[in-house]
């Protein structure tokens, strides 16, 4: 029989760390946490596959799941010494979902639950606190009612709010009202229920468990965490655990209190404490970021200039406590720990520890530290940080001296800076990002509803919440800049505008945040490029040491591949020469070349390109030096190059002499159906060799060029687009050595160059063997592969993508992480047969996976030469490909 | 040392039949006939191996050629008793090309090489004839200096029109020169090449020999070679083989003579002789068409009417010994012989043999006929007729009663009728046919460079020559009906006219022509389908006994699907639902169903379409009773049924009441770039489950109105298209399944079906293992899988495929026959791991290449279980099924 449910509590546990997938992070970390010996209320979890069974069979239990939990329930009774309805003395136990990857406030809790009319008189009776007892009931059938049986949450609070109104309260009042106010309301809150429902809210607490736990099973498939799971590459096949555990209270009194900590600072790295806590409060208090929450430590306090006391000052011998547990915890798992606890009446809970999550910049600082600190070794420090999060420091920082005036601070939530335009609703800030324009996202605070447009916005502003809300959490893992808490904003989001120190800033008005300090300014400041030295450095220069893929660019303009050289790339892997022909001043020439009646007008036009097609050669060859260039010759279809617009069509009518009519008929004849497998990459070249013949000739001018001014040598790379069979290859290496053997003859020595194939297309990849005959390097171009291998066209798929991802058929977007059991199987075949057909064959990747990371991990498996990825993400592939070995080698 | 060179003569021979790949059809036929005792004069060939490396390697010859070529050269001069360059008994040799397959008149030939001006005396001396040295020695020249020297023909001839009317002859009259005048022009002849070329005309045997094998290698990439091979799917690589052998004369005077000979009639396949011959002439002249030949037997000659003597009659003992090669050479080749001969002054000499070219007709008849006189088995017999030949006879014949008015009568040069307007160049052939419309090319006569214009005809008309003219021997090939010979047309091409028995046909006037009678009519004559029965019920018979695949039909008109059972289609392998959307009765309600709104209003509109598709199910099921039908839901992307035409939008308008802006928007909204890979085949049954559903009900329902109608349950098996992974068969599985039991519920009884995909994306392919855990069958698309294997529109391609096969990219267009080594791969890949996941899968072809031959094979070879092509080509893919059932026997 399936073990379905895991136990832990009294110094022991079924469960351990290791067992995250099985158990979910916050559960198996709870076990471990017993096993250690640390203060943890005790409980059960309900693993991940009760989860995945439970949704793949209509939302049936799976057999031997009821006796497990009735069993798993008389232990926890043992253990806290309470019972299921009990009326002297009740059980209650919080129901929470903990997944093997953190999804911050996308899924249903439970708390309080247990709670029915008699045990709450129990409640009051050992709490000895009738307010909190009833408070704690109404909180529950509010929640329960929410999240089990789908009521409106506004419904309870209309009822609360007419009671604030006939007894005389404020509207914010909630602490003014009595045990009596409480018990009235839950009364009205059950009667609403039955109203609603036509059914008793139930009574039961063992009926209330199993209701909770289907609902919280059901929210893994809500749309909030669907989306969060696409937006972090998060399987919906892993599922969720559910962990049931007794509750302990933060808001019995003053010494009583709840609060969140990291182990070190997550925005910077600093190994300093960092957190909130709330006297008197209940754990969702912290996190939901409804009320400001207190420092951790008296350094804190002060650097934030808050005027509350902190928790080391007012709780000193818990805080001992807790630290002790901080210190207990990180030297456990080597790592900076996130912990949630509660204090019931001066007696400390740990309620959840996990690795916390941090910005990059602490990722990297973290890293290196505890390598310093003997922590963990290089290679761990290698593991531990997330490369796409390097994404955040490889973008522009405000520069310092800008002059925008200061508007006010927040705190400094998630680092990095932007500029935008205020928008004050996720989805203005999703229809403006659409039309390509950036906004920074205005809000009160904000909720899981705001996953969308915090990913459209460029960055997050909130007035409400701390370090921790919903906001930081949320935007840190993002990357996006976020000023979180900005007290004196005070936003209103009818008129549009938000007033801060007497002046209004309205929808549109573009502002600039920076996030690592908490700034707000008005206009655009500058920014500039960070730093790529200190921990980053030194992060790097351990990747550097373990990597064995090269990395390589892609790029074409000098700055790009300036750009990429300053990143470390190591050469450029896919210069699409095509881009070169756009520029204002060629494209003339281009479009007279495509519209030439003959070949004899083509060359013509091709004479007068080739000088500036060798001038951007000798400038890409300067900047490279010694290293690999790979030059993919015309790519696209000619109708690409022909004017569209009708006042394009009549400039080139002008400067060509050629009649609108004759361009507007030529441009329809060089239509196609399907021009992504049409008339184009080498098909041009064998229909029109003296297109690549100029290509060539200018490529190997340029080398000669560059070998006279500065002796060196450049590393020429060839490649053929669209090779789909080997006689493509041999028919255009021998137009090309021609080329050659001319430039031979006019510069009295030999241009040096590999000839090679881009592999995007399955036939290409099937007969590798047959194509390296006449190739030295192949490049395998992933974006059309997908595009072929699928059937699927890139610009026509986003229609249905979408959907196709909801509905699993894809479990990522498959030109954004490479389909590796799909078209993974192209590039294993092609790889295998080649290296037979050719051992010293050079293999690299240059679609945009070359700069994804797990796509990165496939291509490391396969043993590749190289990876060529945009500039900006160079850095990112490094770490990947040097992540990739490692974690082969365990 | 490669052996380069295989000599033959003298009752022995290097080679056999069997070699023809190395030395082709007429050096092995060659060496075998002189193995066999036959006189044939000695020679010796260069194998197709010196071809391939003299063109691979610029032209330059092979190691050790040339010493073999000498020592050939020298058993060849022991053999005749001659030598190359003797004055006193000069040996004269003929130098002709032969490939592996036949190619009449693509490939040059040099006959009478060794003479030079004292040969050219010694000649005279031998044959006291000194006329005959002259004139062979002109017309030596004459074809060196055209074929070798690559001078122009007409130079030649203006120096002999010159001669003549300085002389007072008749401009036709060469018989009427005399030795004097040939010898005053071979010197004319010799002073103009010097003159042309700076150089004199080569005088050395061995000099001239070179040259000649260089030109007939050459001529192996001429263009009309070209040509010849991409219609007749010859692979380039094949190369030629080259035959040097010792001249005879068959115009040595009036016991002298040249023919050809069938050993059937190739057109009918009677068991008869066959031929015509020539007294006084050279081999070429009869193949040429320029004199008409008289026939070979009596009985022929009655039969035409021919009112010169029959060579039965004029050369009586010859004819014999014939008659006796030609019995000893059928039953050596247990096949049908097309053999050349000449007789020098009494003596036979045959100087070909091969397997005679024949109609389909012919070939049925003949492999039958050797059945039942033993010659050969059933296996061999099927083994006999070409598949694609077979379309010959699957087509309309003239109706007997048909009232066209007869013009005239010429050669029935090959079966077949035609209809079509006159056009009189191939050019004016190609065009109007590009244009859609039917031509007959009627020409005096053709010649190799009408090859693209008789095939762009429906028919061939040609008023000279006879049954192995040019245009008679073409056209069997290509299975055009032809009239060749019809001597009483005066053709007017500057007119664009002929006249014939007092009447004048225009160009553009439309006549038919009985290619089996000889008959030409004026106007559009009533045509017949042929019956299927006879000696092509005899051989389909036999070959269902051997065929292993069953053979099914792509159709869904009630027409075609009739057709189909008629030609012994065993079921419906392809039924495209889209193309019953299109009749004008229901495309407004799918257009209303493709622009509704929201999923309600496209429901309404399915709601209309149901009742006729499952009308249509209906009656296909009624036909097709207890055979399979795979029924393939939608597939093309939704806006190919929206109106394009401004007629069309106003029309759906009106009856739609949508407005002409929202109509053009929407149809804006869903174009794509690449549709071929857009929103389509399984992805709209993804995204709009309702159409699927629709088509599912309509398939259920009607299957069960057949059943209750009839009592048989349709066999009925419903295809996905496009599907790329196992979880979009998942999905739809399911999706069709609530259908069946919904149909269940009403019925009473369940539908009865099996649920499969069409393979038609590489990753499919790939993933076949997976997919096939959804799949009780899959077909594969290979349309769609070259397409995207390739990365080649099959819209866009025709814009470079020519260029691409011409270069030997591809070795024949992809889309007509199976891409084995590229897509074939997938096919393999598929069938082996969907088989080992499911041993029980039914695995088709149902994409264009299942009615192509070759392709046959290669299933064959894969171990399918059926293919399924159009109507009419269901007895082409019974036969290739059958044949490739024995050619792997073999």
């Amino acid at each position: 029989m399936t073990k379905w449910v895991y136990g832990f509590g009294g110094g022991t546990a079924d469960g351990s760390a290791s067992m995250k997938n099985l158990l979910g992070g916050k559960g198996a970390n709870l076990a471990e946490m017993c096993s250690l010996g640390l203060p943890v209320p005790s409980g059960f979890t309900l693993s991940t596959e009760v989860c995945t069974n439970y949704l793949d069979n209509q939302k049936s239990w799976p057999d031997g799941l009821q006796n497990q939990l009735a069993k798993a329930l008389q232990v926890l009774e043992q253990q806290s010494g309470k019972s299921f309805g009990d009326a002297a003395n009740p059980l209650l136990v919080s129901v929470r979902s903990g997944g093997r990857a953190s999804m911050p406030g996308m899924m249903d809790t439970v708390l309080n639950l247990g709670l029915n009319l008699e045990t709450v008189e129990g409640l009051a009776k050992l709490s000895g606190d009738r307010r909190f007892a009833f408070d704690s009931y109404r909180r529950f059938i509010q929640m329960y009612s929410d999240v089990v049986l789908g009521m409106d949450h506004d419904l309870f609070e209309e009822i609360l709010d007419e009671h604030k109104d006939v007894q005389g309260f404020a509207t914010e009042a909630d602490t003014e009202l009595a045990a009596d106010d409480w018990e009235q309301i839950t009364k009205l809150y059950l009667a609403l229920v039955e109203d609603e429902l036509g059914h008793e809210f139930p009574d039961d607490p063992v009926d209330q468990l199993w209701g909770a736990i289907g609902a919280v099973f059901d929210s893994w498939m809500n749309d909030r965490a669907k989306v969060y799971r696409d937006l972090h590459d998060i399987p919906q096949s892993w599922g969720t655990a559910v962990n049931v555990q007794a509750m302990v209270f933060g808001n019995m009194g003053e010494t009583s209190a709840t609060g969140v900590a990291f182990t070190r600072n997550p925005s910077t790295g600093e190994n300093l404490y960092y957190g909130e806590f709330l006297i008197n409060a209940q754990g969702e208090d912290v996190v939901a970021g409804i009320r400001t929450p207190q420092a951790l430590t008296e350094r804190a306090k002060e650097e934030i200039g808050d005027t509350e006391p902190s928790m080391e000052a007012a709780m000193p011998k818990v805080f001992a406590e807790l630290t002790e547990v901080f210190k207990q915890l990180e030297t456990h798992y080597m790592d900076m720990q996130d912990i949630e606890f509660t204090v019931e009446r001066d007696q400390l809970w740990v309620l959840q520890t996990r690795s916390g999550k941090r910005t990059a910049k602490a990722a990297l600082k973290i890293a290196v530290d505890m390598v310093a600190e003997g922590l963990i070794n290089e290679s761990e420090a290698i593991l531990r940080v997330e490369p796409s999060s390097l994404d955040q420091l490889l973008h522009p920082m405000l520069a310092d001296g800008h002059n925008c005036p200061i508007i006010c601070t927040g705190l400094p939530a998630s680092p990095g800076a932007a500029t935008g335009k205020v928008v004050f609703s996720s989805e203005e800030a999703v229809i403006m990002a659409s039309r390509g324009e950036d906004v920074i996202l205005v809000r009160i605070e904000t909720s899981p509803d705001d996953i969308h447009g915090m990913h459209a916005a460029k960055g997050i502003v909130t007035a409400r919440g701390g370090m921790t809300s919903h906001a930081a959490v949320v935007a840190r893992g993002m990357g996006r800049p976020c000023v979180a808490g900005a007290g004196e904003l005070r936003i209103d989001y009818s008129k549009g505008s938000f007033m801060v120190a007497g002046q209004t800033v309205h929808k549109n008005d573009v502002i600039t945040i920076d996030g690592a300090k908490g700034h707000i300014f008005s206009g655009t400041a500058t920014m500039v490029q960070p730093e790529l030295t200190g921990d980053f450095g030194v992060l790097m220069s351990w990747a550097d040491k373990v990597r064995r893929m090269k990395v390589r660019t892609n790029a074409e303009t000098p700055a790009d591949v300036k750009t990429a050289c300053d990143f470390g790339a190591e050469g450029i892997g896919l210069c699409r020469t095509e881009h070169m022909f756009f520029e204002e001043s060629r494209i003339a020439a281009v479009r007279e070349m495509i519209l030439a009646k003959d070949k004899a007008g083509r060359i013509a036009a091709l004479d007068r390109i080739l000088p500036m097609q060798r001038d951007d050669f000798v400038e890409i060859f300067q900047i490279m030096r010694e290293r690999p260039c790979t030059i993919r010759l015309l790519d696209p279809p000619l109708h690409e190059f022909l004017p569209h617009s009708e006042r394009d069509v009549t400039q080139v009518s002008q400067a060509t002499g050629i009649a609108i009519s004759e361009l507007m008929s030529r441009a329809e004849g060089l239509a196609e159906a399907n021009p992504m497998l049409g008339h184009r990459g080498c098909r041009l070249g064998i229909s029109y060799p003296e297109i690549y013949q100029m290509q060539a000739r200018a490529i190997f001018e340029a080398q000669g060029k560059v070998k006279q001014q500065t002796g060196i040598m450049a590393d020429v790379e060839i490649m053929i687009p669209l090779a789909a069979t080997a006689r493509e290859l041999e028919i255009l290496q021998d137009k090309i050595r021609q080329i050659s053997e001319q430039v031979t003859g006019h510069q009295g020595f030999a241009p040096e160059y590999q000839y090679g194939a881009m592999i995007e297309l399955p036939r290409a990849a099937l007969c590798a063997a047959e194509l390296s005959e006449f190739a030295s390097f192949f490049s395998f171009g992933t974006n059309d592969l997908t595009q072929t291998a699928l059937g699927l066209s890139r610009d026509d798929a986003t229609s249905f993508l979408g959907d196709y991802i909801c509905q699993g058929v894809f479990e990522k977007d498959p030109f954004v992480s490479l389909d590796q059991s799909g078209v993974g199987q192209l590039l294993e075949i092609a790889t295998k047969r080649s290296r037979l057909a050719r051992p010293d064959i050079k293999l690299g990747v240059c679609g945009e996976h070359g700069g994804d990371p797990a796509s990165i991990h496939f291509f490391e498996g396969l043993g590749l030469d190289y990876i060529s990825c945009s500039p900006f993400r160079v850095p990112i592939a490094k770490l990947a490909a040097a992540q990739a070995v490692l974690l082969r080698e365990k």
